[in-house]
């Protein structure tokens, strides 16, 4: 069994945001690709737009997400789904708390509906 | 986009376990099966071993998993990885906090190494 841990993970800077791929772990066979990122304080994301569908989970802290003209809160132990090529920004409005997501992305099957 | 949480869920019980399985909210899509579950305090799951390969993210609480003759710990914001066909037991050893897992799980592709 594979432990994946965000700590041992080696994080790449985007705009404000750290980013941490899974690609570094070498792991073989998921039907996905996968990330952790992490918002600080009173921070948000880059506007991002792409073909792949993502899920995401709030592992901890509140992420306040902007997409489709409007805005959603989603708590700690929840997730939110995006539908491929939907501009979206993730919001930490916490000044206190950083904001940690694990994500994974896959391109949508043709005939599906996300 | 769509917020999923799992205080809207409706679980059912296995064993010990409380699971809410991700069909219930009728996502398309999705190139993995997923669920929620809770061990309660002091408790631990049934043996379970299964063709799929299962990807698990602890959203709080800490996992103990008994697995391949071996007992690991993951804390909460860690994800572990089993691969098919191995039997797993995760145990909650808190006597006080719940353990509260987001799985996703999928048959391996052939030739894989998972």
């Amino acid at each position: 069994m594979r432990v994946i841990d965000r700590a041992d993970a080696v994080p790449s800077q985007v705009g404000a945001v750290e980013v941490s791929r899974w690609e570094q772990y070498g792991l073989d066979g998921l039907p996905f690709g996968a990330m952790w990122y992490s918002v600080p304080p009173a921070s948000h994301s880059r506007p991002d737009r792409h073909p792949e569908v993502e899920l995401s989970l709030v592992l901890s802290g509140a992420a306040t997400v902007h997409v489709d003209g409007e805005v959603r809160e989603v708590a700690a132990g929840a997730a939110f789904l995006l539908s491929a090529d939907t501009e979206h920004v993730v919001h930490n409005r916490s000044v206190t708390e950083p904001l940690v997501v694990f994500s994974a992305y896959w391109l949508p099957t043709p005939g599906a509906t996300r």
